[in-house]
């Protein structure tokens, strides 16, 4: 099943079911152009990996981590599918980084890999974008990876059973692809991530796992169009605007 | 004035003045001890500062750096006055931080600091509690930083007007004097760190920002007793439990 977070014509907030063209919840049915998409879950924290895929290790002249590299991206970093993104002021390079999202659905501590999939809603599309000027130069990548709407989500929730464990990933700039990969290529897989993540800290429901990036990432321009689609998810879209 | 949040007898969480030994709300006094002592706000983030204090950062090897050192507790890190808070398992270390926490009052994005304490509520303790097992290992402070109750923070959020520039900080554990500073000695002073951070994200009302540690940071035992007392708020104590 599909659901998506919404505004509706007369502003109320709703979760209900996807269409495609349109979404529905309590009978009525509403063209997409007519309602505002809303990131699919309302998280306290989006926990990210880092370097967990050989082909983004690699071209980041990094290898795979011998346990997962853990970022944290807090909720002022969400957008939406549609939404336009906005570099801070003053940067140049920001680049785009395609993700499979994990949603919680269940609080989460201290679970084994065994039991984790039962603490999963779901799974979104997400795209880590990170401002490179700042990151190369911080301890912690909070200007880089933390800045106001830097994790467009969405732009449904999809249940675990209709992303199967190959599941391609793709990203696309005004329709070029750059990033391609398949959810078999994660390295520290979902069950592995919620394991290590919950050692240390609660998953609250909604929060989200950001589970790193495929090969081919790179830089965006003022006004590209970028696009992530996630096999069983469907396609996040949205635009980024990058001030003189 | 001093505010607390606290949940009543009843159970209703509320928002009252404290007077050290009770607190107040709605024409009802509590004794301290009948009621339950909150984080004096609900932060969506806890934004930190590392190396801020000359003193800590030659303790570390370090120097302060040349723009904030900025690391990110979410909210799962959130403990209060009176709580006891426990190391994940299998860890060995753990340190204090005593800091002079300031809380958020006006959402904040892109603020000059001549206009940044237009947007504080006031000041309270907080002890950045840290995992230095893992700290050492790692990219980003995740493991390190941001487990579960490693921010307490409290007892009470006081008015700017309260706290001095000079305003003294220290920690005791057990009684015994372990951290002792001001906050004349921030390298980057409170308006400094609120144009830097709304650089780049924007701070909500209730959000937190912890400015750093001053020299004497050391590791706890299993047992222990923590006091941070900021002159002008007053005294957050909480345990630590270190699991065998």
């Amino acid at each position: 099943m599909h659901t998506v977070r919404f505004r509706d014509p007369a502003g109320s907030v709703r979760e209900g079911e996807w269409h495609g063209d349109s979404v529905s919840f309590g009978g009525a049915t509403y063209d997409i152009d007519d309602v505002d998409v809303l990131p699919p879950s309302e998280p306290t924290k989006i926990v990210c990996v880092g370097r967990n895929y050989a082909d983004h290790a690699a071209e980041m002249d990094n290898e795979i981590p011998d346990r997962p590299l853990l970022f944290l991206k807090p909720p002022n970093t969400l957008s939406a599918h549609g939404d336009t993104v906005t570099l801070p002021a003053g940067k140049d390079r920001l680049d785009h980084e395609a993700e499979i999202a994990v949603v919680i659905g269940e609080a989460a501590r201290n679970v084994d890999a065994a039991d984790a999939m039962d603490h999963v809603a779901g799974f979104t599309c997400l795209n880590d974008l990170s401002n490179r000027d700042d990151q190369r130069r911080e301890t912690n990548w909070v200007r880089g990876k933390a800045f106001d709407n830097a994790a467009p989500m969405g732009p449904v929730l999809a249940t675990p059973d209709e992303v199967p464990d190959d599941a391609d990933i793709e990203l696309r700039v005004n329709g070029e692809t750059r990033q391609s990969s398949s959810r078999d290529h994660l390295a520290f897989d979902v069950p592995t991530l919620i394991e290590e993540i919950t050692t240390y800290m609660t998953l609250e429901p909604g929060d989200v796992i950001a589970t790193g990036t495929p090969g081919g990432v790179g830089p965006l321009e003022d006004g590209d169009t970028v696009e992530v689609e996630l096999a069983g998810v469907g396609t996040l879209e949205h635009d980024v605007r990058i001030p003189e």
